[in-house]
């Protein structure tokens, strides 16, 4: 089984559905805007996920499509928004929806994703329980991106984010931001189908942490990607939290615990310049790559898998089960 | 009875409501930028529309607090985003959300907002019914204030706005993008108040027309106040929409019908040019006040009013419709 395929197979059954929510009301110049930001892909991880949670717990598949599409509209409403913030010009190999329509489109767009999102959960079984746990992750992902931005070392004009900024980040610190951020969907999506699928209470909480778990991983995995990655395969920029200043980045952290202090004061200053060149990024780069920090993210990353997986010992095995923790081993594994 | 203290004593029922769902699921950091929004004030006319609605058809107003506390934090969840993409220094004679603290840490409040809508709506009676008007009345703002943008003639960086921007409005297309933009949210109002207040459809469907009309009057006032108000009174600047080169401006759109070719043509230059000099904004004002368009705006808005006072005929007498009707008075009448 190509796992990559059939996370890819169990996402598309969501997106025909999501276009039509995101149809409902709208007019034909919007939709043409709302449209490219599903269309541009992904990897449809998270209604994967909220799919075989619902199977996994003895649900038909069907039942989850309203709140798997649910959470990839999420997933997107918050990319649209994190576009406009980070300024981000590519995303998936292809251009925003900031780039291609403006931060003004992409904003009145970014508000009717939030409300695509509502459609999806009022069709879903047990809506109203749905709708509470999108709703309750919407606010920690703001939250979580708040933070983001906190933990950034330059590159913004506003006084107040200057005057807020933390220069000083703890693994704690980081991991709560990961948290909030990444894995809060996560958790959501596994949820969201367990409650669907009407799992028991024990099944749906061990799904959770599960969903949780594989959501810290996947952000680290992301923050070495985006050292180590190759942007080809990727779909982003290689180096970009670098570029955009952000001490976010599990590996970056690592480094810099682990560096000598004249290479730390170098690295610290190179994240605090207001413009960061891209040699500047490739010295980052190559000053991580010279201590285990990676490997230290690898090892923080595979252990989250480790208790994700441990967490399906409450779920009865089935194939959804087993595709589960193929997800997981993915997740670490995966090149983009 | 002084009306503008009635309906701030009636929008005050809702303040302490507002506060508390906007603290649900918040860091104490956030939620301070939440509260500058609220705090600001405004004239609460929407709240106060839902509770009299809910009253005039026999409900008890307790039962429309939430309600009412969703419809103005939709005005104010659209008022964050809508500073943001007009670049806004200035609301009700205060810094704006992003002036304060930033674009980035406005799109997070504005996000957040929307969960506060929710956490309004499922309080509310009929909560699914209350959720439905809200989110529609969303979709459609969301369409007024893409028109509004498309209906500028200058000042957008966005190739995509410069290909798509109406460089001839009609009276038609104007009061379509007014009915999204505005009147959609005050019949929102009204309808979420008479069904909360358990009204007959009939006059649940009087209160609306009521609401989209009055709605309708209150949009064309604000047009007239950009143009003739007192800025200390307004809390806006006034010609902002000049020197926003808006032409979604019903006085402006008027004396552009009335005026010379040769005048058409220089107000038309104004509002194409790159930066629209004070002189030009006093220059375009005058040119308005010559023409009888100020008047026959407020021609427009009383007969919006006159048809919203006719809807309210199929409403029984109170003192709730007996204030309705004097605030369908106070839109045309008010200085701010």
């Amino acid at each position: 089984m190509d796992l990559s395929k059939e996370i890819a197979s169990k996402g598309r059954l969501v997106d025909d559905f999501m276009l039509e929510l995101l149809k409902i009301c709208t007019s034909d110049e919007l939709y043409e805007i709302l449209v490219h930001q599903v269309a541009s892909g992904g990897k449809r991880v998270r209604p994967a996920l909220a799919i075989l949670s619902c199977e996994a717990v003895g649900g038909n598949s069907e039942l989850a499509i309203p709140a798997a599409a649910g959470v990839e509209l999420i997933h997107n409403y918050t990319l649209i928004f994190d576009d406009i913030i980070d300024r981000s010009e590519l995303r998936r190999s292809l251009p925003t929806v900031r780039a291609k329509y403006g931060d003004v489109m992409a904003v009145l767009a970014g508000m009717h994703y939030r409300e695509a999102v509502f459609e999806a959960a009022i069709r879903s079984p047990k809506s109203r329980k749905i709708e509470k746990i999108f709703s309750v992750a919407l606010k920690r992902i703001i939250e979580g991106e708040r933070l983001d931005v906190l933990f950034e070392q330059a590159g913004r004009e506003s006084e107040y984010i200057k005057k807020m900024r933390r220069t000083s980040i703890s693994e704690k610190d980081y991991l709560e931001m990961v948290e909030a951020k990444t894995a809060v969907l996560f958790e959501a999506s596994c949820k969201a189908g367990g409650i669907v699928g009407n799992g028991p209470r024990t099944q749906v909480d061990a799904l959770s942490k599960f969903g949780r778990n594989c959501g810290m991983a996947f952000q680290i995995k992301d923050d070495i990607l985006d050292i180590v990655g190759d942007s080809g395969d990727f779909g982003k920029e290689v180096g970009k939290d670098i570029k955009e200043h952000k001490l976010g980045n599990l590996a970056l952290l690592r480094a810099l615990a682990e560096v000598s202090d004249n290479d730390r004061e170098k690295l610290t200053a190179i994240l605090k310049s207001p413009f960061i060149r891209d040699s500047d990024v490739k010295k980052t780069i190559k000053t991580i790559l010279l201590k285990d920090a990676i490997e230290c993210a690898y090892k923080k990353s595979r252990s989250f898998i480790a208790t994700a997986k441990s967490n399906l010992d409450r779920i009865p095995p089935s194939k959804a089960k087993h595709t589960l923790v193929c997800i997981a081993d993915f997740i670490i594994e995966r090149k983009f």
